[in-house]
């Protein structure tokens, strides 16, 4: 099950298709496993011995499938990294995985230099693009053309395939290590779910570095099918890309989906090949997916969750996303465990909890990373008694749908009642006035915590507090509702761009017995 | 990835579901995990410690899956015997693999004393019958319903879970291991390439000791389906059954269906439920696979290419049964390698041949044993650089279907040209008073070797040597029939009624260079 046997398979059943798609290259099985095979051995000549890490910053393209094939096949360890960090964060992730080989495209190559010359140990870099490589750096294209193809490395299943970089809410980002192993594990149980389509075409439009574009990836080469590739997200080139080449297979973010339907192109373009479009991150709200569903008839919807740690854990199928489903609410759900996965909802001390009720959503199974790279702490932290703790707050009704309904450190426990901060920042957030909001619980006497709310309001516009109070009245309990309301012109943001609410909440519980995380 | 997982997750999703239907008893999820949770109890009371054998020698029942889970859930593992063998062959693997506990139904309790008396360890018996258990022996009911439910043992991925015996046409029969990932691997990445039929019901009437059956265990077990259990096959059974509990999916030899076809209740059943037909052992001839399609309308066929080693390596996909595919050949091979498989076809140095030429198959994958019991020879000479020989003959042709034309051992060269015994048998068993036939090769100073067959005639009909020579003339080439024929009574057959041809060759070959094996 190492993670060249779909490519290899590929080359003995159809060395002529195509399987990468990329502007206006395309390269056939036989052409990347040729490219492959000698990008591997460049990569061991310059150093890559079995188990070493070799790291990526780039746009998508069909030189990052190569990368990743390329790694395996020579026995090194992918660390692709995020694209959305600063130079310190990236530096500090190639210190903490010791990666030596850093593959940068002309997109990033302004960061190369910054970090060449604070990293511990400066990189080698190679520059992935069409023109000479600059100064000091080796070039992709001449590594392929120079070397000598080199036979696979066939490395075992337990050997680490990728580690990971995730986080960044809470202190240093983590690396998750996923084996040959569990990366192919998590693929198949995937593809037994939801069946591969033959034949089919699937678009990349999300960054590769993402657990949730890499695992698409990972299956479309184990069911043998084609990539076509966006440098990343345009709604006109989306649309172009799937008319073009007949794509099969979408996959965004609700957000994106909303920028397809409302680009002028979507009317004039042919999207009639398209089959199935997963989407993740956040469920549709009721009114958004009928209206989504009208634009994609005849399509698959499928919602998918899953962590970097866990790759994915449930799917909320087409059938959840009907008429009769939507009344019951299951398009909020995130589905059922998928095959081979444990999924329970457990207290604090790690019993399970009723039906309906709140808890933290934990896992067990084949697909979830054995530890983080060099974090013994935080790997006992997240692990206890063989399951994987995902810190989101989730309930599971009598059927076993599973409703993710915040992350369980930003959930407010307010005279008793439990508050989820997602449902509070969700309500706030359609007052007009909302540019961004952050619900967090902050100490006080007579409820133990009270929601409080900080928030950013649009350029040019007005709200008071109790605009905001009064607004959330009309939508949410009255428990659930801010009891005080802060303004300021931004929020503190993590790498990720997700709020920092740990350093919203600091000020508050200095010197208290609440964890702030 | 153990393989109470599946279990663990249908207890949660669907308690009430039922999961295995035998005669008049209907056991739901949440019952038979009850079971399986006791059985475990009492078997580890039993003295089965983590990783100890327990066998089972019975028919098919819902018994049998009870202690497939109840084996795992308590650790141990699994070894099914083989239900066609004699005392000495049974007594033969349970001292091989030193299994001390042994469960035997009604069917086969009068083999249970000549086990308990020539075994190195007479083993404990249990009886799994309805009645009381006979004097010397435990209660399979009696022990359930007696022994406190058990936590799942939860062993890990490399730990054994099952030792299949197979062989027998050279030498002693061995035991293949499977762990509990590799018969995970082997379900899940079948369950990717064919999908399971969500709310389906599998129809098991093949021994549960064979790998054929047990993988569709696995796979059901782990999508969380229905299992509908008879004890073996009988034409009438099979047909009521399907009738009444609106199965979807059966499994059966080409002979079998045969069988069934010819029923009178054929055509008084209602057999619309079903949706997908599995075959294996052999392929149709066109005409047979014509009329059986026509038989079964609107229903996928499919047919399974695998060892007890290997588990499924290659499917024959429904579109490859149909016309303009059989008018291809299509029909006639087993399908192309399955997701995460990879195969090769080789010559005796161990090199690839080109396609269309025939070598010895090999397999690589997950599914794959990691050995044989107790028998370092055989898996030294079974893998050689990680591939498994699987002793089988075969070509690809240059799409990558596979095509099986004889066991390597049973090929006969004459006059430089491959004689495939399979087809000079198929020949030859054509002619109406041919009862049993096989086809070796015996040194021949002109041609190296020379076809030469045996033949057991039918009783009360005749037929010459020239008869036969000249029969097999109407079919295939010349250089392929028979130089010499010699009529027996009967023809030396193994356990599981395979010709051991074997001893056929021996006398020919003795004190010559040709292996006989």
């Amino acid at each position: 099950m190492q993670l060249t046997q779909g490519l290899h398979r590929s080359l003995q059943l159809n060395p002529d298709r195509v399987v990468t798609v990329f502007r206006d290259r395309r390269r056939t099985y036989r052409e990347f496993a040729d490219r492959v095979a000698r990008l591997a051995g460049a990569l061991q000549a310059l150093g890559m011995a079995a188990g070493d890490r070799v790291g990526m910053l780039a746009l998508n393209s069909d030189r990052y499938l190569e990368y990743a094939m390329a790694v395996w096949w020579g026995g090194g360890v992918m660390n692709p990294v995020n694209i959305r960090w600063s130079v310190p964060e990236i530096v500090y992730s190639l210190d903490d995985c010791d990666t030596r080989i850093l593959i940068v495209d002309d997109h990033f190559l302004h960061m190369a230099d910054g970090i060449s010359a604070t990293a511990r140990h400066a990189p080698v870099v190679i520059h992935a693009g069409d023109g000479p490589a600059p100064d000091g750096m080796l070039s992709f294209e001449t590594l392929i053309a120079d070397a000598a193809p080199v036979p696979d490395a066939a490395r075992g299943y337990d050997d680490l395939a990728i580690v990971m970089y995730t986080g960044g809410t809470t202190g240093f980002p983590k690396g998750v290590e996923q084996t040959h192993m569990s990366l192919w594990c998590g693929s198949i149980q995937r593809m037994a779910d939801l069946p591969p389509l033959r034949g089919g075409s699937a678009l990349h439009a999300s960054p590769f570095f993402h657990i949730a574009a890499f695992t698409r990836v990972v299956a479309q080469f184990i069911a043998g099918e084609q990539h076509v590739i966006l440098p990343m997200f345009d709604a006109a080139q989306v649309l172009e890309t799937i008319e073009r080449e007949r794509v099969t297979e979408i996959a965004f973010v609700p957000t994106m989906i909303q920028m397809l339907i409302q680009h002028p192109d979507f009317t004039r373009r042919d999207l009639s090949s398209v089959r199935r479009l997963g989407y993740g991150a956040s469920p549709f709200n009721a009114a958004v997916l009928e209206r989504t569903l009208e634009q994609f008839p005849g399509v698959e919807f499928v919602h998918s969750y899953g962590l970097t740690e866990t790759m994915i854990v449930a799917s909320n199928p087409p059938e959840n996303h009907g008429k009769a489903a939507r009344e019951r609410g299951l398009h909020l759900s995130v589905g059922r465990a998928g095959y081979g996965l444990s999924v329970r909802i457990v207290d604090r001390e790690g019993n399970e909890v009723p039906r309906g009720t709140v808890g933290e959503l934990i896992v067990r199974g084949a697909s979830v990373t054995r530890r983080y790279w060099n974090k013994p702490e935080e790997t006992a932290k997240a692990f206890r008694n063989g399951w994987m703790h995902t810190g989101d707050g989730a309930y599971m009704d009598a059927e076993g749908h599973i409703f993710i309904v915040d992350r369980i450190k930003d959930m407010i426990v307010s005279g008793g009642e439990n508050v989820y901060s997602a449902e509070v920042e969700n309500a706030m957030g359609r007052h007009p006035a909302v540019a961004m909001c952050a619900a967090i619980g902050i100490p006080s006497e007579a409820w133990g915590e009270a929601v409080h709310a900080v928030v950013v309001l649009r350029p040019g516009m007005t709200a008071t507090a109790e605009d905001i109070r009064e607004h959330c009245r009309t939508l949410i309990a009255g428990y659930k509702c801010p009891k005080t309301v802060e303004f300021r012109s931004e929020l503190p943001l993590s790498g990720t761009g997700k709020v920092l609410k740990r350093d919203l909440r600091a000020p508050y519980w200095s010197g208290k017995d609440r964890a702030v995380h």
